[in-house]
């Protein structure tokens, strides 16, 4: 399957280049559309003051990517978000979050018995919302099944390019790295930023 | 003198990562704001689609960041964009580019007999345009006066952690970057990219 249309999901106060970096790569792809989507649509603002326009309701797209940030904190408690975004995370046949966009995915319960990492800082939290799922304290990132989840911030760049890797090949993947002059961490394992755990 | 205010200069077409990489940076910094500024204000949609809000006048920045992407193109044969964007080069003490951002720095005459650099890939393209400024071929990022000029893209992240050593010192930028869950490249002659020319 190729990738056209990649939806990121956004709410107040999500971290930047949670969503930033993957959209790079994923705008890079030839052929690949992002779409921006948010619960009630309209102007986003990310922790670092960027405004964003987004839609409220868009067609099927082939992936959703899920940014942390601290807007996480509030969304993980409100039980209509979380169903609001079940439904499109259950339609999907490919759900990436970035840091803690996982304790959203978490949230929903959709992650449970699978394999996920999340933020290092914030592995305690993330962690602690749901013990029904495989947390991976020494993961860049991680893939089960449809679910790709990676550590916090820049490691979703790293993400985003494997998963062009599984969809469109190596070579597309190593060339949009070189044209972004991304020094590409391409092993899930590698992860500068382990915690014990 | 700390950085309080970083202006980030957005037009049609700009490459999203050029500007959301040093935006995380320095959205991270203590005390720092971040503002989004164009030429008329209003919606500007990035090459990979991101809509983005942003005003037409601020007050004094202590920084302006502009970044590259294909509408640079257009933009360096603009006269009266480029004596707009003159105006606040001119007043800033701190004015950074990434990747083809460079472009539009030099089409202003400003950066004349300075060291600078650009994209690797856009390189001819960028060195042909203005032939008084040093480009350096081999250099993740530059600093010569008031002027930072990075590389390609990703190459900013790096760039933007430097100044924050500069402003704020090397303690701050390496917690930043652990935060940011980045291996930062922090050495500039380090160019995995660098062209022969």
């Amino acid at each position: 399957m190729d990738l056209k249309t990649v939806a990121v999901i956004l709410f107040d106060d999500f971290e930047t280049l949670d969503a930033m970096g993957p959209v790079e790569v994923f705008g890079c792809l030839p052929g690949c559309q992002l779409r921006f989507l948010s619960r009630y649509g309209g102007e986003i603002t990310s922790s670092q003051g960027v405004v964003v326009k987004t839609e409220n309701a868009i067609g099927q797209p082939d992936a959703i990517l899920i940014p942390g940030g601290q807007g996480t904190r509030a969304l993980t408690q409100d039980a209509d978000f979380l169903r609001w975004l079940s439904v499109f995370i259950e339609t999907v046949p490919l759900c990436m979050t970035v840091c803690t966009g996982s304790a959203l995915l978490a949230g929903t319960d959709l992650l449970n018995g699978h394999n996920a990492t999340s933020n290092k800082r914030a592995f305690s939290w993330v962690t602690s919302l749901n013990h029904k799922v495989h947390w991976q304290p020494r993961a860049r990132w991680v893939r089960d099944g449809k679910f790709y989840t990676s550590s916090g911030i820049s490691a979703g760049i790293d993400m985003a390019l494997q998963v062009v890797v599984d969809y469109h090949g190596r070579e597309q993947a190593v060339d949009i790295a070189h044209r972004m002059e991304y020094v590409w961490n391409d092993a899930p394992g590698n992860d500068p930023f382990a915690v014990e755990w």
